[in-house]
C-alpha cells in the first residue's frame, strides 16, 4: 500500500461553489493512485447527493454520512443534530488515528463547528495528533480562525457571479 | 437518458487549489446520476496525473487531454502548442454541438486563453451556441474578463495559506 511521506491538513472555506465537489476529485485522484480515502460526511446525512450513487463502486474509497436529512439551523441545535455531529467525530478520531486511510475527508466539518455543534478544540486536537502519513481534509464554510490557523493548505472558493436572480433552482446530477 | 432541463457556464478560475478537482468532483455527482460527462483537457496532455488512472474505469465519463508533458512558457507560444490547443477546442466544439453529452468540461481552457493558444471569441461563440440542455465548465487561472461576463457561475479559488516556504513539493495522489 503506497503512503504519502507526508501528509498535510488542508481546508476548503468560503460561500462558493465547489469544496464538496474538490474534496471529492482529490479523492479521485488519491484513489487513481491506489491510496485508501475515508470521507465522513457532517450533516449531510439522509440527504440525497449524486456522489452518493457512484462513492459506493469506487476501489478504496469508503463513505459515512451523518445527519438526519434536514438542514440545522436552531440555535441552540437540538440534541440530536449534537449526537449526529459527536458520532461523526468520533468515527473521524478513530479513522484517523488508526492510519489506515491516507487521506481522511471530513465533510461540512467548518459547517458543524460554525452551529457549535461540536467543539473546535477537538478538531484541533486531531489534527494536532494525526499520524504524518494522513491527509487530513476539511471543508464547509465558515472555518473557524483556529482551523485557518492550524492548517498547512487553505482555499478559499469565493464566489464571484451565481445566478440567484435568475430564479436559480438547486439541479439533479449539479447542484446535489 | 436523463437530461438538464438548463444547462449552465461555470467557471472555476484563480491561484488556489482546487479547480480540476472541482470540476472531477463535479463530474462524479454527474455520473451517479446517469449523465454523461466529457472532460477536454488543455495543456495537460503528456503530464502523469492520478486522476487519470482511474477515469477510464466510470461509466460515461471520457477523457481526453492536449499537450505535449511540458508547461508552456515561451511568448510567442510554440506553434505546436497553438496547434494541440486548437486541437482540443476543436473537438470542444463537436462535442458541445452535439448535444451528446450532459456536461462538457474544458479543462484549464483559462490558461490556454491567457497564453493566447486559443482565440477568446471562439469560445464565446462555442458558450452562445451550446445546446440548452449542456452544462460548460471552464478551469483554470486567468479566466479572461470576457469569459467571466459570458459565464452564469463563477467560482474563485483563493488561495490563503500554502506551505510553500516549508519546502513544498508536489506530492504523488494529492497535487497530481
Amino acid at each position: 500500500m503506497p503512503k504519502l511521506e507526508k501528509g498535510m491538513v488542508q481546508v476548503y472555506t468560503g460561500n462558493g461553489k465547489g469544496k464538496t465537489s474538490a474534496a471529492f476529485g482529490l479523492a479521485l485522484r488519491a484513489i487513481g493512485r491506489g491510496l485508501k480515502v475515508y470521507i465522513i460526511q457532517f450533516i449531510k446525512g439522509g440527504f440525497d447527493y449524486g456522489e452518493l450513487y457512484i462513492a459506493d463502486k469506487l476501489p478504496n474509497l469508503k463513505l459515512k454520512a451523518f445527519g438526519r436529512g434536514k438542514f440545522v439551523t436552531e440555535k441552540p441545535p437540538a440534541k440530536e443534530d449534537v449526537k449526529l455531529a459527536e458520532e461523526a467525530l468520533k468515527l473521524a478520531e478513530e479513522t484517523v488515528k488508526s492510519g489506515e486511510y491516507d487521506i481522511v475527508i471530513l465533510d461540512e466539518i467548518n459547517v458543524a463547528l460554525n452551529l457549535k455543534l461540536i467543539k473546535t478544540e477537538k478538531v484541533i486536537e486531531l489534527i494536532k495528533k494525526k499520524p504524518k502519513h494522513v491527509e487530513l481534509i476539511l471543508t464547509g464554510r465558515y472555518a473557524p480562525d483556529e482551523i485557518i490557523e492550524a492548517a498547512d493548505l487553505v482555499t478559499e472558493m469565493r464566489e464571484v457571479k451565481h445566478p440567484y436572480n435568475k430564479g436559480f433552482q438547486a439541479r439533479k446530477g449539479i447542484e446535489y
